[in-house]
C-alpha cells in the first residue's frame, strides 16, 4: 500500500453513515489521541512516524463489534491505540463509538491487524 | 457554537471535492501537526485543550486563496497552525494544499479568524 515504515491506521464505522465533516472530526480525534499514546509510551515509533511524514490511512468496518474486536487485537499486540466515543453533540447519540486509531507503529505490526480492511 | 475554552479549527478546501476518506486523512494530518505546533510553542494552550476534551471543528472554504489568507491571519495573530500539502498519492495532484489547522488556542482568538466559516 505504501513505502512507509510506520503508520497510523484510523478505522471508521461506516454503518453510522456520518457526514464528511463529522467523519473528519472523529478521525482527527483518533489521530491526535493515538499519536499521544505513542508519544508517551512508544516515543521512538512516534518520532520515526513524524519524521517520515506521519502516514495515515483511513479504513472502514461496518459495526461496533468489529471495531471493538480490532481494539482487543491492538491491546494484545501492545500497540498504541485510541478508541473514540463521540460526545454526541451532532448527528449521533452521545457515547457512540465512532472510530479507532491503531499506531503510530511499525507498518508490519499494524498490517497484521488492519491489513485486510478496505479504504473508507 | 460550544462551551469549550480552547479549540482547534480544521479548515478544508471544499473545491477539491475530496472523498470522505481523503478528507478524513487530511484533517488528521492537520490535527496532529497543529497540535504538535501548540505542544512545542504554546504548551499551556495545548494541555488545556487536551484536558478539556480536544475540541475540533471542521469548516470549509472554497479556494486555495481563502485558505492561504486564513493562514496569514493565523500567523499574524501568533496562533499555532499547520498548512497541509498533500503528497498526491491519490485523488489530487502532488503538492495540492488541502487544509489548514488553526489552534489549539483560546476559542476567542480562533473565532476572530474562523468564526464566520460554515461547517463542512
Amino acid at each position: 500500500m505504501s513505502d512507509f515504515k510506520y503508520k497510523l491506521i484510523i478505522v471508521v464505522r461506516s454503518d453510522l453513515e456520518m457526514s464528511k465533516g463529522k467523519t473528519a472530526t472523529q478521525a482527527g480525534h483518533a489521530a491526535v489521541s493515538a499519536a499521544e499514546e505513542a508519544r508517551k509510551h512508544h516515543s521512538k515509533w512516534w518520532a520515526a512516524w513524524l519524521n517520515e511524514g506521519q502516514c495515515k490511512i483511513v479504513v472502514k468496518v461496518s459495526s461496533e463489534k468489529e471495531l471493538l474486536r480490532l481494539e482487543d487485537e491492538a491491546i494484545e499486540a501492545g500497540l498504541p491505540y485510541a478508541l473514540i466515543e463521540d460526545r454526541g453533540l451532532t448527528e449521533i447519540p452521545p457515547g457512540t463509538v465512532t472510530c479507532l486509531g491503531i499506531g503510530p507503529a511499525p507498518a508490519d505490526k499494524v498490517d497484521r491487524i488492519t491489513g485486510k480492511l478496505s479504504l473508507l
